[in-house]
């Protein structure tokens, strides 16, 4: 059995359900230690996070991931127990296999590797690792960059680990994420009896050509990277139960992902601008939960590309599509970002599983990226 | 003190919430046996009826009502416990004073004066009491019918003593009811997350047209008797809860209160026609809660408004708005119907009342209309 494997089973059997980290990042450590990094360990509140370094000067190159997991679900549909790695026919079973742990093994064995080939490499190897990922996002990676911005240590390249791939490891590489905005929306009526309609005002009614405007706009084209801006209803909820009771509100839970062809600016402007326009009392809270980020093109993506092409021989995509990540708050501080990791068919879901060759590939991958950016010839 | 109101006292201070009778009935049937009645308890199910006759000649006068009440809601939020009937400044306090055992009390005091007085009265006089009203109505009003149609016992005038009137007792007479359909709408799309648009279809923004267009449209303009036809949605439901997710169903209820310018049959073809233009897809299920009935004429009306315009000196209004009654069960089998009863501002509420000198003019009403109808001169 390969070393990333051994790894990576290690970390599938600890329990670290978001914000758990069950030891992950302690193990990740003594073994960077071994490689010459120094370690910080940052807890914030229920959050456990590591900075570790190897180098004091630049640039930095960082591999950042995520030690928590979400919940299994329910224990009895798995085929295999959710924190026991079980190998079944080339695949290692276990929740986490693939959204992150298998990065996580995969980063430190071609960390270890790099370095033993390369040991006086140019500028540094960084390592930003979080317990609160898949979580509020309030305690992790963004609290992190706080403390590394105060005291102005930058990142130069960032690789997060998220599994970016679709149907084979590396056909995917994610260079940017769309921004991500949510609106908590109550249209207020007055309640009453559906006997004296011209006593109460149904919000619904109210709301309803409002809502079916929102849902039909085309907010914006899209661009060479990034598809069109969407807006989806997620919740909605009017009524007492009552089938005789005009509700007195209507709430409306919606959420943007949106391209950088507009600006969160400029979705709650027209939001707004259109509830205005049907005449709609109301109240609306705004949520901006990341800001679009695009890494279009550097050594970054160079380095990724060729990693990719000289292990798989097929090139990658380049794509911005699919949920947020803490890219978003790596991005902003000027970093070029990237995201290349596993096949992301079984994220999330019961029996969550990664192919073994694929992180043995993936190990390669990252290595080369290294090998591309920090090797001195 | 009066006798009515010692009745109505012994009514409120029974605990006949839906569908308990808490003795009601039986302390009817007893005052009633007094005047010559014959008493048929009719028990169906959890529900306790009353068929009570005097005499077997047509035509058959009915009263028809309810002793059970809704429930108190909040004690603490009573001035006056519910169910220990208590005057106020010349009001009765107390739940059911209004919805209806002040009316049950006129009745029962008006029959007994007006039997004293003509004992030879022409045709019959009749009670149709349930436990039922304010409930599912499956085992009241609506199965005495059916057992008095099955053996041809006829009605030809119902007199329901439903809380008709507005400001002053008198005011209104309803002299007909909208018909009352239900539609249970559930519109399928395809849950996804929020990231990924293009893999979920949206329930709510397909629905959100056809329900703009559904609360928008005039069903039709009502007639003399009748306000307009109103469409009212009382609740939607769609969402997970969480943000990220597009709900996989909407669920939307509504009801139809309407007019005799359309059917039950028109409406459910018209809405079907409009979801399925919006091309939505769905089920729908419909429930007839009742029709609608109208008794625009005829000897019930006239002695009815004649009685109150003797006892109060001035011109009832006839009016069809309003809630549902046991009334709808009455009319299709040819009788003429009309309700009169106290003042409604309180019913269903904390600190129900009702003003002790109405329910003196109500029982004179009542005996008015009873002597307008079948004295023998």
């Amino acid at each position: 059995m390969s070393e990333v494997i051994d790894i990576l089973k290690d970390l599938i059997s600890r329990r670290s359900v978001t914000p758990e980290d069950a030891g992950c990042q302690q193990m990740m450590a003594d073994y960077l230690k071994e490689s010459g990094f120094n370690i910080e360990s940052m807890v914030f509140e229920d959050t456990t996070n590591m900075w570790a370094r190897k180098g004091s000067e630049g640039p930095v190159f960082c591999f950042a991931g995520h030690t928590d997991v979400v919940p299994s679900g329910p224990t009895e549909q798995w085929h295999t127990p959710p924190f026991e790695p079980t190998e079944i026919n080339g695949y290692l079973h276990g929740r986490g296999t693939a959204d992150m742990k298998g990065s996580l093994a995969a980063m430190l064995v071609a960390t270890k590797r790099f370095v033993a080939k390369y040991p006086n490499h140019k500028g540094s190897i960084a390592f930003l690792i979080t317990s609160d990922e898949e979580g509020p996002f309030i305690n992790g990676t963004t609290r992190v960059i706080d403390t590394l911005e105060a005291r102005n240590e930058k990142i130069t390249w960032a690789l997060v680990g998220e599994p970016s791939s679709t149907h084979k490891v590396g056909d995917v590489i994610k260079n940017g994420r769309r921004g991500s905005l949510s609106g908590d929306l109550v249209v207020k009526g007055v309640q009453g009896h559906v006997a004296y309609p011209h006593l109460a005002k149904n919000p619904v009614h109210i709301a309803a050509p409002a809502l079916a405007e929102l849902s039909q706009i085309q907010w914006d084209k899209g661009n060479d990277y990034f598809p069109p801006t969407s807006f989806q209803i997620s919740n909605v909820n009017a009524g007492t139960g009552a089938t005789n009771v005009v509700p007195g509100e209507m709430h409306v839970q919606f959420n943007f992902r949106y391209s950088t062809e507009v600006t969160a600016e400029i979705l709650v402007e027209r939001v707004h601008s259109i509830l205005d326009a049907h005449g709609l009392e109301y109240s609306l809270d705004w949520t901006y939960n990341g800001l679009p980020f695009l890494t279009d093109e550097g050594l970054l993506v160079e380095a990724a590309v060729k990693a990719i092409e000289d292990t798989t021989h097929t090139k990658p995509e380049l794509l911005t599509t699919g949920g947020t990540s803490d890219g978003r708050f790596i991005a902003p501080t000027g970093a070029q970002v990237v995201e290349l990791g596993p096949v992301n068919a079984t994220i999330h879901k019961i029996n969550e599983c990664v192919k073994i060759e694929d992180i043995e590939l993936l190990t390669d991958m990252y290595e080369k990226i290294l090998i591309n950016l920090l090797a001195n010839d």
